[in-house]
């Protein structure tokens, strides 16, 4: 169902409203009046006669329309019984400010449910409970109580917390920043952040998506629609609640346990949100993306007054892995030809202190015009002479003329620059308040362009043999055993193409020779028991024996000492395995996270690389490239692409190994977590081997 | 000298005075009438009679007495004239604002060594070129063309770059941040950094010291006298220029190089100095010392209206490693008999979105007064019934009462918040913009209370055989060679107590035999030639040799290879040396940036290691703290604890040989370079060895 009542509503129905100054129920009403909403306002209070000059209803069923929106802001107790008045009379909008529900405790979560049941029964979309409402300046509708209208801009904005669109609001105001929508989705009973960010996507108002999150409801939702989205419109969010400290304090905020940060991380990566620390963070980036086309590349070619403002820029620059613009020969020719000699007619260009606005203009026309410049950022410290205002003014006007380019700018200071920055705003140049922050805005851009052209994802399917699995993880879930041991891991591996090392059985310490020698030496024995799942902790895996005797003595010191050690443990027996010699050790694995999804991960194996915690994670299904990227993304990278002469590994190997099991767990949700590990890997062209494995499953 | 005439002269002339308005020489003038000043001005111009009312000297022979400060606005090619005539009437203390000089180019850096060359004659103190002046408010004292006099207060600010000092003016304005000194120290031509900070350090009006720099003119005597003033005085610096890109901007501006990144990082935390990234950073973190108690300890507690905010600061303290405090149990008591059923009482204390003051002033009360809770930050979101004014005022009191414990505010928004930050301001009570960056001040804060409380340094001095060192530096020196080889470099680590492997030079296959047989197997081949340094390239070592023949077949396989390969060289023999099995491989180091000091090294040997590029620096001399930091700040130290079980090594030895290496490249300044790699390292108890090393040496 469309949310379009939530944007533009003909008409309104306030429960809940009030004639006393101060309470939600009048602040609503007088705000929504003052806003100059123009559809019709129907105030309900039994109490009351009129309400702010509006005629009152004593409630919804005397109203002689069916209102297209219902705003609640009565005690929570009383809702469900009004959420029962509007599916009698058939309304199908409705948003609950009220608070006093699941962020209180196990009785509102019950008050919660009986909502979102009655809801279900009227097929009624509930926004809320527990938030401050919905605000769509170029409506004139002001559905909340957050204060005044804003600006109409071309920012959508949603919000987890309420109090900090209230923030959010006052700043946008003092910086000339507009908006399209404001949602404050509080407790998402029914309307969550991910219909909010599609009825946005789909707004032609909306040009950037920006909100605040505590959690995200569905990751799986997520990624397949922000993706999407992603492509036409930036969604620049803040997650908080992400580390132990935070998410302590959000589950005790929203009443909903915030996700693994990684977890997120990997969501919001796929699903190419561009993520925030903070509000001036957001704002700036917001603005950026809501004024000025997207650039080309990643050069950047900075004009400024001040050598100081300049050189931060340039470190900025290198530092967020930008390019620092080489302008051309033209481009110096002609800014010698037209700036005084002392100027820097190199990147970047000092127009000297004692700049006017016509210098300004000048060297940003020459340097705009620089094939090798992909995004212009103008520097202004307000000395002597410096003209603010007609420098802001000769920036948009060139901004104007050029308008393929971004130009940002940064006037430093305050009163001194405050009316030059206005002129900016009008002229839809974005200003930021430190060369760092306008860098920073450059930087998320270029990484933006970067992410949408990016190919087409093409997740590979290989043929596999889907029923073998079925059939071991059928015969785990009725048997309720949630662990898969080594060898039936194993015949799941080899199902999706795997190669495990060879070996059997054996329950004496002959029939291990004879199978040894079968196999060929060196071998490796494992203890086999239902009842020992950390084999190793007690002396179950003996590596590199190399001869009959060596197995021999292997085997019985095994069934002695464990027989001693774990007396409970019933011993089916040793299994005797070709021992992988040579190549690479990584780990590959899989964990799902509730909410968010299967995350897939990658690690180097060896001490070393548990001493550096070195792995990579990635949603689930992945595309060759993203399991490239994962081996790329570790830190040790170039130890499997050999260091020091020594031959590197199969690289393409492991990220087949990572997009087959990735297609494993995408295809068997019921699999809650795998790892193999070690998974060894030998030069190009060889086949990897996984050593050992283990995985656990549970009924979905 | 003292510095004090360029902070309260009783007198001063400005030569270049100007009836012209817009005039640096004209502005400068009014300026400092307009400031209040409380000294003579005598402005100084052969064709004026009066300026701006004051009487106007042809020169400053013709003034009546010895100005006690003169400032210098004429042109670069005159000032060298004016400043013989300062020298003849016996000026001591002379601003030159002029530019035009080692920052334009040659020419201009032949003028300014000309104008250092009077000074010096005339005992002159010179603060510039190319600067903005100085301005100090407590004495109304407006000595530059930098606008407005600021408001009083006890940040000292340094800067190298005039027109940034415009743009800090600006800003401090606005958020009413007061000064006790403001230096522009321009080209630095006498007068540098270290001068102006030694200055502001006795300064009984400054509490902060900030500055903006593109270099440091004196890394070793920076070090030193930075270090004992910032025990005292927070030292807050901006330093620009760290990128390649950074540095030819800052190359091209202040006509000065820049120094290594990583010396400037050592430099910084040696001298205890907290550094920033941008100007917005810097003033926050000036203002909070400038007006806060520091903390005890690291625990921080929350008090918010909103949860959103509040999640967000509990994601940055634990993000920046600081405690969320734990209130204790009283006090949790304490808040839930005072606030509402629905507030949380934990941290972050939620004191919801209906509190008045009074409810913000009795939880922060109780909050300050746990033992657990170093540091109090209260967050305020603009909500319908808030009370800005009266919460800050609550605030102030609170932080009135308990003044031992530092208390921030952080209230978010703008218009709606204005005057309640500005009762804060009035009640010294630092705010900022974001939870982020509150946070991110008290985790400064918290440093820097850690720093002044580290044990006092004692670099402990080893006896040694200094002579021998000398002679053979001396030799090398003489010869001007600059590498010393292998054998020599282990001469000098040997006089220093450091152990090398055993061995000597063969010149023929049977002779290596005899000294291996000696040493013991296995042992290492090198080829020994004054020609080759890099004797691995050319095949000139062999190791793990185990016996005779592999010996005799080593040794001459070396002569005829590389009598084939490098046949200029002069082959004068092998070196046969005991071969180090068992053990870790580290890499001890120095390199000495000519302008900041010795650059010890520290790193992890192995492959892995070189992937990582794990190693760390600091400066010579070291103490045995700062050695085993070295260690410690490594990502893969725990390599040389052990991991899995193996045996750690002996890491006071590590840190021993460190500082063995401290004292010899302080000892002998003519070592430029130094290595050895690697240095093998076995468990605790024994004693490392130096398996290879070169060093090379240079006449200072």
């Amino acid at each position: 169902m469309s949310l379009e009542n939530f944007f533009d509503p003909q008409s309104i129905a306030v429960v809940g409203a009030s004639t006393r100054k101060g309470k939600v129920g009048h602040e609503i009403v007088t705000g929504m009046i003052k806003a100059g909403y123009r559809g019709k306002i129907f105030p309900v209070n039994p109490k009351a006669d009129t309400i702010a000059g509006l005629k009152c209803y004593a409630d919804l069923q005397s109203i002689e329309e069916i209102p297209e929106l219902v705003i609640i802001v009565v005690p929570a107790r009383i809702v469900p019984m009004i959420m029962q008045q509007c599916t009698e009379i058939g309304a199908k909008s409705v948003i609950i400010i009220t608070a006093g529900f699941k962020e209180v405790g196990e009785e509102g979560r019950k008050l919660e449910q009986q909502i979102i049941q009655i809801a279900r029964r009227g097929s009624i979309r509930v926004l809320g409970p527990n938030c401050l409402g919905v605000i769509v300046p170029g409506k004139r509708l002001n559905a909340s109580f957050g204060g005044d209208l804003p600006a109409t801009g071309t920012i959508g904005y949603i919000s987890q917390s309420g109090a900090l669109l209230a923030a959010i609001l006052d700043m946008a105001d003092a910086n000339g920043i507009g908006f399209s929508k404001l949602v404050s989705i509080g407790n998402k009973a029914d309307i969550d952040e991910l219909d909010m960010i599609n009825a946005l996507g789909a707004d032609p108002d909306t040009k950037v998506i920006a909100g605040y999150l505590e959690n995200i409801s569905d990751g799986n939702a997520f990624v397949n629609e922000a993706d999407k989205i992603s492509h036409d419109k930036p969604i620049i969010l803040i997650k908080s609640g992400g580390t132990s400290a935070g998410a302590k304090a959000a589950s005790s905020h929203t009443g909903s346990l915030a996700g693994g940060e990684t977890a997120y991380e990997c969501v919001f990566e796929r699903a190419g949100v561009i993520r925030c620390n903070s509000i001036k963070q957001q704002l700036d980036y917001a603005q950026t993306f809501a004024n000025q086309p997207l650039p080309a590349g990643s050069a950047v070619a900075v004009v400024t007054n001040a050598g100081g403002p300049g050189i931060m820029a340039a470190d900025a620059i290198e530092q967020q892995g930008l390019t620092f613009a080489v302008l051309n020969n033209e481009t110096v020719q002609r800014l010698a030809g037209g700036l005084p000699t002392a100027a820097n007619v190199y990147n970047p260009v000092d127009v000297l202190g004692d700049a006017l606005a016509d210098r300004y203009e000048f060297s940003i026309n020459v340097v705009v015009d620089d094939p090798n410049v992909d995004t212009v950022l103008v520097l202004l410290t307000p000395q002597a002479m410096t003209e603010p205002v007609s420098t802001a003014e000769a920036i948009v006007k060139v901004a104007r003329r050029k308008t393929i380019k971004p130009i940002l700018a940064c006037f430093l200071g305050a009163a001194k620059v405050t009316e030059g920055i206005e002129v900016l705003r009008q002229g839809k140049i974005p200003q930021y308040n430190s060369p760092e922050s306008a860098v920073a805005a450059i930087k998320v851009m270029a990484e933006y362009v970067r992410w949408c052209s990016r190919p087409k994802r093409v997740v590979k399917l290989f043929p596999v043999n889907r029923r073998k699995v079925e059939s071991v993880i059928e015969k785990h879930l009725r048997q309720a055993t949630r662990e898969i041991d080594e060898t039936e891991s194993k015949e799941i591996l080899e199902a999706y193409g795997f190669v495990t090392p060879k070996g059997s059985i054996a329950t004496s310490a002959e029939q291990a020779v004879n199978i040894a020698e079968q196999l060929g030496y060196p071998v490796v024995l494992k203890v086999w028991s239902p009842e020992i799942s950390h084999k190793s902790d007690v002396g179950g895996v003996r590596v590199g024996l190399n001869n009959a005797s060596a197995v021999m003595d292997a085997f019985d010191l095994m069934m002695y000492r464990i027989g001693k050690k774990v007396p409970e443990a019933n011993i089916l027996g040793v299994l005797v395995q070709q021992m992988c010699t040579g190549g690479k050790e990584v780990i590959l694995g899989m964990n799902r996270d509730r909410r968010l999804g299967p995350l897939m991960m990658f690690g180097m194996g060896g001490t070393m690389v548990e001493v550096l915690k070195d792995v990579s994670f990635h949603l689930a299904p992945l595309t060759a490239d993203e399991a490239k990227q994962m081996l790329v993304s570790t830190r040790t990278y170039k130890m499997l692409e050999g260091v020091r002469g020594e031959e590197g590994v199969d690289i393409d190997a492991i990220a087949e190994g990572l997009q087959r099991l990735s297609q494993l767990v995408t295809e068997f949700p019921q699999i809650q977590e795998l790892d193999i590990n070690p998974y060894v890997v030998g030069p190009q062209g060889t086949t990897p081997v996984a050593v050992d494995a283990r995985m656990s499953v549970e009924k979905i």
